[in-house]
């Protein structure tokens, strides 16, 4: 692992990863409307990441991790583990450097997800989720091809990729005469709200950061709470815990994430399912974006009242749109929250 | 009427027109996807103008028109007819500027959208579709009140506003090292097209511009051939031609945007229905926005390769996202064009 993977970025990484994008990723725009202001009593911008290249933030991450790879390493490959987004953004950032991808996928993810990942030009190989460890065959396959890993958040080039989408939110802002005073950002392992802190208080040094993930899985809260990273418990009965926000699944903070969020975070909130659809019809009805349910939980979070966004300039980070036609439809079928 | 509004205007309009939207209108961005690429075998950008405040485009030319008027006639206000997206766009304008705005819609219009135009601050008339003339009615009612109509696109401030977002492209097309050399449009009274194609010819006079209509309305696609402004035949049934474009149902072109229609549009193309929906099946799938039906026309037309997208540069204006759950479900449900 190298030196800028495995440490603690700072605000100077999140400005120099911008740079290494500029160009390469979409600037995403920094939308708004006057209905979700008057639920929120002041104003809520929209950073809509759903419209990033792969359909997610993740492309930010992955670009900047693999264009600091050196010269040898690229030529080797990269791999990572993931059945969705951050997948999909390996394999497009990888194919931009003209480098191999090889991505460790459940054999029963989606069909689309397995497609889109070869289509974007990543060697996908296959895992029976019930007998396999990913990790396993994953660092395996790594250490034979001598790929280097690209992990989804416990990296310090990906914590400040994340955040240029915070970075670019707060010039916007600017530009429109605002300061953001809140920032609240979905979070599964935690690279992108790490990021967005920095980002944000990096502007504004007094800003309140906030989380935003599933119940059930919110072990974000818990870690923040105790103080060190904590999974959340298995859970009560026989099934397991269940959420429709299958990219926020992590069940314990990354530790180079949380060494900034217990810096620099308020809390996190735990948002159910149903708030999670209602969130999605608003962002269907208002702003005319597509956002999955794990790219909905921040902004369920400030719809349903759960974070202090009255009289504030508050930034809500919706952080993807990767959905199928079916749980889409049941976003359509909610009652919208404005 | 003023003389900006009842001239033709060129590219120092539309650059005029920028700079009052500065800082008002949303820039919206420039989206691709690898898999429209594919099928039309050259790179396509999509002006996410669904992303625009009110839902649409419309909003750059309503500001624009608005903007330009005499302290006066601000005080005494605005009127426009209109069921759709000129209402809400001329009544969240007129907000900004704390002008008074008579909308004219039919009585019979979508809850929704009257709600909307009312929650924007406008003050809407309503009237009876089968026994009333809009125009005899909002014609009386602004001679009476001394308010100054906002026409929905024959009007040269309106023509220059709607241009901003074709010269926007052409800069973020520029910032990714990108000259565009074919753009299409939608076209109801044809105000988008005329304005795109000044900003577009504007960076590259040798680009070839494109309308796309509903089939069954596609009077521009006629008037082009016949070399003046020419309406479409009634239906050859008892029933009225139907198109799910509820934005894109004019008869016949405006007469100043079509002075610069004959000047520079290579042609129009006809879209149906199917078409239409599979195009907002793909942006959905592959974009995360959400079109409305008129909002998909150019894309339709371009999925269907009915335009010679191949090995050049397109630019796809996406026009509008104003759709109801219903006709969305039936987009979900199409099969998709990539």
């Amino acid at each position: 692992m190298t030196n800028a993977a495995a440490a603690v970025p700072g605000l100077d990484d999140v400005n120099a990863a911008a740079r290494r994008l500029e160009g390469h990723a979409i600037r995403t725009p920094l939308l708004w409307a006057p209905e979700i202001d008057a639920v929120a009593g002041g104003r809520v911008l929209i950073k809509a990441e759903c419209l990033q290249r792969t359909g997610s933030f993740k492309f930010r991450g992955a670009f900047n991790a693999i264009a600091q790879l050196p010269d040898d390493a690229r030529r080797r490959g990269v791999l990572a583990w993931s059945s969705g987004n951050h997948a999909q953004a390996v394999a497009a950032a990888a194919a931009h450097f003209g480098c191999r991808a090889v991505i460790v996928m459940p054999a029963d993810a989606p069909a689309v997800k397995i497609a889109n990942t070869r289509a974007l030009g990543g060697e996908v190989v296959l895992y029976d989720r019930a007998t396999q460890s990913r990790e396993a065959i994953g660092m395996a396959l790594a250490a034979e091809r001598g790929l280097d890993l690209i992990k989804p958040y416990d990296d310090g080039r990906i914590i400040a990729g994340q955040g240029t989408a915070g970075l670019e939110a707060v010039e916007q802002a600017a530009q429109m005469g605002l300061e953001i005073g809140l920032a609240i950002a979905p979070a599964s392992g935690g690279g992108l709200v790490a990021g967005t802190a920095l980002a944000v208080r990096g502007a504004n040094p007094t800003a309140d950061i906030w989380a935003a993930e599933p119940a059930g899985f919110d072990d974000l809260r818990l870690s923040l709470e105790a103080g060190r990273p904590t999974a959340v418990p298995p859970p009560a009965g026989p099934a397991p815990n269940a959420t429709l926000c299958d990219a926020l699944m992590a069940t314990m903070p990354g530790d180079i994430p949380f060494a900034l969020h217990r810096r620099m975070l308020a809390g996190s909130v735990a948002v159910d399912d149903t708030m999670i659809l209602g969130a999605m019809r608003t962002a269907f009805d208002r702003l005319k974006i597509v956002l999955e349910p794990g790219g909905g939980a921040a902004l369920a979070a400030v719809l349903a009242g759960a974070v202090p966004t009255r009289d504030r300039v508050t930034l809500v980070v919706a952080s993807g749109g990767n959905v199928d036609v079916a749980t889409f439809r049941q976003a359509l079928d909610a009652p919208p929250l404005t």
